[in-house]
């Protein structure tokens, strides 16, 4: 019986300094402060009644030390450890208690190389959904996905799909119909996770959920006023692919998060995964400004969990397909 | 092993003009029409891959002939069949074909009287999502969910909840903690069906999400422009009950319409369904006009499917509750 | 030579309570305080680069002491005193300094008995236009006009227009033509003020001009979060007559606020004033709920500014024209 | 007595092809066609009561024929024919009915070399600002401004507000506090005209206002689902300078249009103009992408008005401060 995988969890960030991160992700972004323990700073959006859906933890190197995804019940962590193990990866339990609001939590290095966790139980906190008193900056909603930048999109492709349940909404096909990059969902929405080529593996971004379109324009206002403009790196503007109205951002540290919105519903089996034409202008801009280079080319290093030393990071290699950024892009 | 639910599919309602009907679903609310075939026409919103999500039938009384919900594949109907025909519930099948673009359907009668249908297969269409020119009106985006007034809440509540598989993502107590009205849900949202206390069965609406706040005040504008003004039933508002922005319309025949933004996520185990005295003064309208009477005292008929007659409407019964309209309301 | 009133200037409104008024203006509707000195609030909107738009003082009861227009320059308020006193209407002058952040000022009682008064310069502040950081609630963005109820309509209509060199926009039309209600500008927008057929002279409300749509239907959600739901006592909704997307509400002293947004411009001499028959269902209201009795018939006493004993109210008189409350209101 | 200018009125473009332009102005950015009449096709936008406000002519290059401005009466026209000659500009009059739908017009060469034209008469025509039934596409309200490219701004800036009787509500300062471009106005918003240092005379953009955000968001939407991506030339973003939410069109021709939301009152004479250091990086983009090089290069040929051959176009020369695109521009 496979595991019964629920949704994007939560991300846990390395940071340089709490206090900078703080004004970012609460002041402009609006994200709730859950609470500040110690070197832990624990944010979450305003509909979400878990305590976190995003860690900052103090350290010297902006790194990503795992992304993390939530499972119905805590059975489905053994049959995903049983799972892990039977395909010769390796894992790790952390007790309930090692890590605060957080349950028992299984940790591997996904064959792409990402650190994952999965976890069935957090604490639950209030929902401020109807605060709206408290809203500001971005009116971030909840956590929605994770873009990893990976070497073989086609092997993370089908252990995703194959293993552990997901579906593909979207997807990018290059020469011979290669999988250059593929979107794929256990929630109904368009993803919980979008595997793209690249160096990797490296994690391209986080996204986060926006309940309307003006919510994302008043963000870069805000952010704006209050000096980051050089923090936008691309947008407003949407993607063909997965008809996201996008603004990518750049924290303090360098790690990237997507405003998002404009998802739709991806419950049923008779859903036709879209195909995109690598060379389809639409696919990557519907409209808006080319993105810079450093869309493309940067992202943060990922920790290697099973290393003999704390602090290592996963070595980043080339990709398997062509990596490219598209020459249409207007 | 219980059958697979998805989601809210369609609702087949019948009307005595479909021209008056098409100026009111497709050029003043926005819908797209995939097509006309003698004297029924067929709807489906922006984002709707399915053939349709409404079926307005020309018959001389506008009454509800069906509520229908999409299953995940064809087994799973014939599991609801062995389910309902335990419970002493009457089912019956038409056959792919006998109902245009949909597979085979299971009928039944539910505990509440509802006539409720079952399909897993519906024919697939163009989406019309990134047809933007297309946008008019009120944008609608997908079909989200039905609300049923019903005799007996709790009896509808266990059954769904203890049979089907839903969940409940709010409720209202009475006195004694019973439940005045439940909202449930199988895809992850507040609701694909709710049940509120009251003279039944009968339909009181179908509500059809919109991606936004200002495609339902946009709606408002057109409906004024065309003639509609008395069509608007109530609101704009937001209910505290599921955070909905909401707008209750009438159609040319009565039919409510709920226009609906404001959905959260309810994937968790650990969501704790939010309970709302009966006497709170937010639970219904967290901001906005009382009410109007109509609005508690009127529904759409809905169809007996295993009278000996053909066009035999359900007998509406008292509520078990005292059906109210809260006085509390401003 | 005419005097050259640029446009509306600023309301002073006695209020009981100036923490339980800072509560309600600055923190729900987002006004931006510009200072407390004493027992007076100086309040403005984001884009206002004047002192305030908004004076509340402490005091026993809820009244208007002055409504104010701003001129072009001083020479303006010598022309207005001789128009005001060759029309046998008494007037007074308030010296610089005598009132905060105003030059001199010329005050009198209108044809209709409002307190009015007209004013060239006031202290100029930083204008938070660009401060998104500090955006909240409804973003007022400036004052916009007043509403007056006044016994005589079209002795007001006449003097403001004949004398005071403002034009009409919209009217409202009763029997045999006559004006039951008017508004009326100087700055090219639908109004400056109105008057409204009704018990006066009295003010039905200040308007605040509000950037768009979705900061109104915000400010709903903002002040029911803060327990306000009560305050909201009109709409959402959208006036036929002004084409107005309209919210009213009553502050913690029962004055009544209008959030406003849909100007247009009206600076060209062949714009035609638009006539709305009184008998026009969409006037009052194109779309949206009735507005209940308390609009129709509760506004805020204004003073005798040339009483012999201080804190003395104009008195209130019955109407000429037929007070009412129109029957076709939806 | 200085003549009255009102606001910007209209401008007439030479386009290639009336059909393809229709189907950028009108289908797209949801322009009302008034009419067609030969090779002219004559638009306006929703709140509009005058019969055009942009003038489309059948012709082989794709030039400016003339912008326009609204003056008060009929005199006012005499008065600046006083004026031009005085200065000795070349002035003509067009009769009445030479035009269609627009009264007697002067027409001259203004200092920068830009063809201008006056009128104070233009039919009246039914304004649609209610028909939301016909809003569409970016829902184009009415006309705003023109931003011309000219060699000396201070020359302009002196004429048109020593003699026109503009004022100015933001400049941008080079060295030596040279003015290198500003906005001018003579309704109370920031500007009908605006001069940007650069080769010249030639016309940058004529900019149109939008009610909200939204629609600005919308019309990418729209334009890109009918295949006008590449159109779009720059943004959405928002000018630090006039706190414009902008999106820059070329329309079919290669005309530059503005779609323009987010303006404020400027009727106050204690109103002090905004100034820019040109070094400012917020000036030109609050936030957004960097503006592309044509749009620091290109912009529309002007006709000559008195030139002995038709269809003589203006002669282009180099400005007297330096050209520059700034180069913070993120």
């Amino acid at each position: 019986m496979e595991a019964n995988i629920i949704r994007t969890g939560r991300v846990v960030l390395h940071v340089a300094d709490l206090d900078r991160s703080r004004k970012f992700y609460v002041d402009a972004l609006g994200l709730i402060e859950t609470e500040t323990r110690g070197d832990e700073l624990y944010l979450r959006g305003l509909e979400e009644h878990n305590h976190h859906s995003i860690v900052l933890k103090k350290s010297s190197e902006p790194r990503v030390e795992v992304i993390s995804y939530k499972v119905m019940s805590d059975s489905d962590l053994d049959r995903l450890e049983e799972l892990f193990n039977a395909k010769g990866m390796k894992t790790k339990w952390l007790e309930k208690g090692s890590q605060h609001a957080v349950g028992r939590t299984l940790r591997t290095q996904d064959p792409s190389g990402m650190p994952v966790e999965f976890y069935a139980e957090m604490d639950t906190v209030e929902r401020m959904l109807q605060r709206y008193d408290l809203y500001k900056g971005a009116r971030i909603q909840r956590i929605d996905h994770f873009n990893c930048m990976v070497r073989d999109v086609e092997k993370a492709y089908h252990f995703y799909i194959d293993e552990l349940g997901f579906a593909c909404s979207e997807y990018t096909a290059a020469e011979d119909e290669r999988i250059w990059a593929a979107w794929l969902h256990r929630k109904p929405s368009v993803h919980d996770v979008a595997f793209m080529n690249g160096k990797g593996p490296r994690l391209h971004h986080t996204g986060f959920w926006l309940s309307d379109q003006l919510s994302l324009i008043h963000a870069c206002d805000v952010l704006a006023s209050m000096g980051y403009t050089q923090n936008i790196e691309r947008g407003p503007g949407r993607h063909g692919l997965s008809n996201a109205f996008f603004l990518y951002l750049r924290d303090p540290d360098g790690h990237r998060i997507e405003l998002y919105n404009g998802d739709y519903l991806t419950s049923d089996p008779d859903f036709k995964p879209v195909r995109w034409d690598i060379n389809d202008p639409r696919r990557q801009t519907f409209w808006g400004h080319a993105a810079p280079d450093s869309w493309f080319e940067e992202a943060s290093e990922v920790m290697n969990l099973f290393a003999e030393e704390d602090e290592t990071v996963m070595e980043i290699g080339e990709p398997t397909l062509k990596q490219r950024k598209p020459t249409f892009v207007i």
